[in-house]
This record gives structure tokens, sequence and C-alpha cells, in this order.
């Protein structure tokens, strides 16, 4: 079978519902379960979700795929970042060494690995979980031209679904997203302000570790970034300006998240998403194909402060709020093991007749 | 070995250093890995308690079991609970046959489940999984007696020690604790309201899921089992107060686990607390060995509205906040991954320097 066709035909799948029916199949199965009603809280929602996003009465969550995007940016020669760019590339070889905390969480948590190089500004070597999908060295320095052509951003879209749609035909229904490139929380916040109408204020923050100073020098910058492109102001049309946005300030990476996440919904497979900047790219992505918002699941809320910001704006509470600000799917990661906790006690529970548990809540008083 | 002895002399923990040494020590360990400093957030401060608990610079968390500590109470003939107390032996033939939630995410997540029969109001037959140590068939009604015996109180702390010492030296290093007893929010919103001075009203909630009338008429039966002994104030001597209270409106399976979980604590194994009668324990644990609570990992924030108001007043921001109300150690349960994530970064994450990843922040500036 191939995910990039029509999903719901896939042999294994139960006939189509309607959202609405499926919901109800959803609650009314999880309430016959050995449980006060509702007691597990969010989890009794997720597992709802999960089974819109797939389509399906019984989605699948065992077989997941991490897919960690890399990618060098041109503005990191401006001081931006707390590190040098050469970490993309070593945190890269890292990554396909096992020793990053992607590595080991995906590991522990039985969750394939597959790393895209889509601009590191290196010469990687082949290994397994390389894939080479190089666009250019990295983007060019915002801070004088746009960041990539109409054909790079194209290309990035492209790999981006591709990828997407190999790793579920590899049999992966939950697809997690994580990112590495310094000097990406530049792009991403551009874009967030540029999307969202907020404030470039509110959507700058330390990244990996800028301390105040640091955090208004990369503040300032970004200002003359957005003033360079304030001359031309973006198309009147949506996916024409999310195209101009992605071109002017985007990163390889979060174009290649944008089609990625894109293709995961249309292939009703779950895109669970991790930090900040995969959440700018699932809401370009929800601005090229309206309604993908609603088929993410987001993992976690990072300690970057415009992550709560995006959060907020977009009425998403995640799953897990623990501080984290790496990057690198690791939130994602450390959010997979709920997803199969709650398709887990959906499935495996047992019902309060298969039980002979008392269901029926008491007459009240003595 | 026996946990029950000196646990620092265990011939595989490292040598005893004194708790801020340890503390730095892992925090230097925790910053030469191949993340930017503090970038995984909770998950860091997690790793350095997990250590001090275990008073080792290598914690163990692989092997783990759930205790699962069961009992009726007087005070359901009082109509404040939504279910009847047949449900609690119901529900423990459910946790034996693997039909329950409990049984599934401790499948899930390889945890050991052993449930433990302190006082359910019925015979129950014999089953691997079961420890038969029945004080009685429930505790008196607390409305017209103390809900137990001085010999009872004791008897059931006593279970509690022997049976986590017993799971330690089974090999535990974390032990989950859980409950299973209608009725017994009552219970543990009086010990709240007694230890914490709180009033009544922010110590009662809704439980497996009174109504607002519901609610309300168990407020008004627990003032009138709190008016009952109101004419003979607890002593004044810390322990012997524990007791008092613990006896007029305890649960054996809530004075189990305040036995359970100081001797936890004791042998330096991790106790990773549920909800709220859970905490509640916990909290009159510390009162009895002053320092417990320190040593307690506090997995999540329940939709019983108390629960927050105890972790508030305990200085407690637990890990996971998914609005359960279930009970049964699965917030516990939910929150095991992530003591086994944060080990495993810890453990397996290459270094900045075995990695030959720069780690110095560049120069600012371009």
């Amino acid at each position: 079978m191939s995910a990039s066709g029509m999903p719901l035909a896939e042999p294994d799948m139960t006939p189509l519902e309607t959202e609405e029916t499926l919901r109800r199949s959803v609650r009314a199965r999880l309430d016959r379960l050995t449980k006060p009603q509702g007691s597990l809280g969010r989890l009794e929602d997720l597992v709802v979700e999960l089974c819109v996003i797939q389509g399906d009465l019984h989605p699948q969550v065992s077989q997941a795929e991490l897919l960690l995007f890399a990618a060098d940016h041109g503005i990191s020669d401006e001081g931006v970042s707390a590190f040098p760019r050469v970490v993309t590339a070593q945190m890269v070889g890292n990554f396909l060494r096992g020793g990053a905390a992607a590595s080991v969480l995906s590991r522990l948590h039985g969750c394939g690995l597959r790393v895209i190089d889509v601009g590191v500004d290196a010469d990687l070597d082949p290994h397994p979980l390389l894939q080479q999908s190089k666009i250019a060295r990295g983007t060019a320095n915002m801070l004088h031209a746009d960041a990539m052509s109409t054909a790079q951003l194209q290309q990035a879209l492209q790999i981006g679904r591709d990828t997407a749609i190999e790793a579920i035909d590899r049999g992966n229904r939950v697809l997690l997203f994580g990112e590495m490139g310094i000097g990406n929380t530049s792009a991403s916040s551009l874009l967030l302000a540029g999307f969202s109408g907020s404030s470039l204020a509110e959507c700058v923050g330390p990244g990996t570790g800028l301390d105040t100073a640091g955090v208004a020098r990369k503040l300032a910058i970004l200002e003359q970034v957005r003033g360079r492109s304030a001359a031309s102001p973006p198309p009147s049309d949506p996916v024409a300006a999310a195209h101009a946005m992605l071109q002017r300030w985007g990163g390889f990476e979060i174009a290649a998240l944008v089609g990625a996440i894109g293709a995961t919904v249309a292939a009703r497979a779950v895109p669970l998403i991790d930090g900040f900047s995969v959440s700018v790219a699932a809401l370009i992505a929800d601005r090229l194909a309206p309604g993908v918002l609603r088929r993410c699941v987001f993992s976690h809320c990072s300690a970057e402060p415009a992550h709560a910001h995006l959060l907020r704006r977009i009425g998403v509470e995640p799953l897990l709020s623990l501080g984290l600000r790496l990057g690198e799917g690791s939130g994602a990661l450390l959010a997979l093991p709920l997803l199969r906790s709650s398709v887990a006690f959906y499935e495996q529970m047992a019902s309060f007749d298969d039980a002979g548990v008392s269901d029926r809540p008491k007459e009240d008083g003595p």
C-alpha cells in the first residue's frame, strides 16, 4: 500500500466514519471501561484525537519514527546563537553515533530515528540512519538576502513530503518531528511574528542559552532582518504569503518540516510535534492546508518563551511541560509513552460487563 | 543483601557522599553531556533527585514495582462515594485478571504489580499477584467510632513497611504506590485537613465522580465525623498526633501506605507517589519521619481539587498534570517512563569531549 494514495482505503482500516460519529464511538467505548467515566482525563481526549487523526477506531501507535531534519542558517554569522555553526554538523554525527539525547530516548522508547540533512554546512559521510538531501550548505544570510530561492523552497517542501510518506510506507503510523540547526530559533521567531502578527519581542528568546544581552542583540538583528523586506509586503493570497515568508526567513529544515507535517496529516498518520521550531512549522503547514493543526498532537511546552505564546495563540495545551529547550525531537520522544499508554488502556482494559464490576453509582444516601 | 539493613552499605553502591557533594557531582556530569546546559529542564532536576534519594551517582530505575493497597471504609455506608462498596473487591479481581488501567499500564511499562489486601470487605481467592494481609473487612464507620484500633493501626503500618522492604529485596529500586478503596477520598480529606490546618471544604472533592450535591452531602457528613472527635484534641507530640488522626479517620490502605513510603525512603529506594490519597500518606509519613517528603517523587497532579491544594502546600510541582482521577497508581505508572528517560540520557549521552562537539559558546558578535 502507499500512504500517498487514499489512506482510508487501506485494507486494514475500518470504513470511513464521519468525524463526529467516530468521536462518539470512541467515547462510548471509553465509558464502558472499568474506571469512573472521564477519570483518565487528558489521556481519554488523546485517544479520541488519535482515532480521529487516523480515521480509525483502533489507532496504531506502536511503530513510530523520529524524523530529525538538520540544516544551517546564514544568519548564524551574526552571533544570534550561543553556539557556533559547526555544532550542527557535530551534532548530526552525535545523532548517528547514538550519543545525543534524541538517540538515547529513541532507543529507550523503541522509536525509529532518521536524520535528514537538508542543508548542513559540511560534507557528511554516508550512514544508515542519514538521508542525504542537502539543498545547499546552509541558507543565505537573511540580513542581506532572502534565506532561500523559490526553487530551494519547493525542493525543501518536497523533501519533507517525500520523507514523511516514505516513513509511513515503512509502517510507521506516528511520526515524531525534530530539528537541529544552529540559529534556527531566529528563523522561527521571524516566521511566528510574521504569521501571528505578534510583536517580534514576544517571539524572540534565548534559544540554546543566550543571556539577556544576547537576546537583546538577537532581537536587534532580527528587527534589521525584518526591516530589509518591509518595503515589499507579502502577497494577500495566504499560500503565496506563506511561501514568501518561508523564502525570506525560513530554514531548510523548517520548510522541510512544513512539507512533512502536511503530508503526515494527509496520509492520516499522527504528527507528534516537538518544540518551538517544529510548532512554527505546524502553524505554517496549517496555512498551506487549513485543518492541519487540528490533526497534530503537541508533545510539550518548551522553555523558549515564544513557544508558550504560540501554543496559547492556537489554543493548544500540550501533554508535557518540563522546561525543555533542547529540540532534536526530545519532547516528542518523552511524550510517545503517553500516546502508547492511552491506546493501551483503551484497547486492553476490561469493560464493566466483562469484569463484573458495578458501573452504576449507588443510590445516594445511606 | 537486605534493604532493611544499612542500605548505603550495599556492595554495589558508591560510597556515601554528602548530599551536597553528590548533587554537585551529578550536575557536573549533566553539564558535560552534549546539550546546552540545563536544556533538559525538569528531567535534569529529576536525575539529581533520583541520585540523592538512592545515595548513588548511578541510580537504578529499570526494575520497578507497583504496590497497590486495597481496603474498604466503614464510611462508605453513608453515601460519600459515587460507587458502592462492592466495587473495591470487584476491582481487586480486575487488577488480578489484568483488565484494570493499573494492570494494562504496568504491563506496557515493564513494571511489577502486587495487590495487597489490607481490608477488603470480601473473601478473596489466592492469586500469585495478591498478598493477603487483611486486617479486617473494612474500617469501622468513623461517623460513629474510630476507624481503627491502636493495634490495627500498628498492624497496617507494619504491613506497609514489610511489603515495601520485601519489594526492595526483590531488586526493585523504584516503588510505585497506588490505592483502591471505595470511600477513601473521605478519609484522605479528613486527614489532609487535620494535618494541614486547611478547612475541610478545601480538602473535599468529587472523588470518583460525585456531582455538586453529592460533594455538599459528603462535606456535611465529614463535618459530622470531625465534630465527633472535636472534644478530644490530638496529642501535642507530632508522632502521637499522627497516630491518633490515622486511627480516627484513616483507611487501612492509607496507613499501610504511610508505613511503606517511610520504609522505602529509609531503604533509599525511590517512592513514586500517585494521586491524592497516596500524597496524603506521604505527608503523614513525613510527620512520622521528617525528611521523607523531600525523598519522594510526585508523579502527577490529579483532578481532585484537594490534590493541587496539598501539592501547593508542600511546594511540589509534580511531573505530569493530565487531569487524572483514577488512583490505582495510574499516574505513577504514566510517570515511570520519565524517570527512565532521565536516567537513560544521564547515563548514555556522549560528553562534549567524547563526541568532539564544541561546548564553548562562540564569541558574541559577527
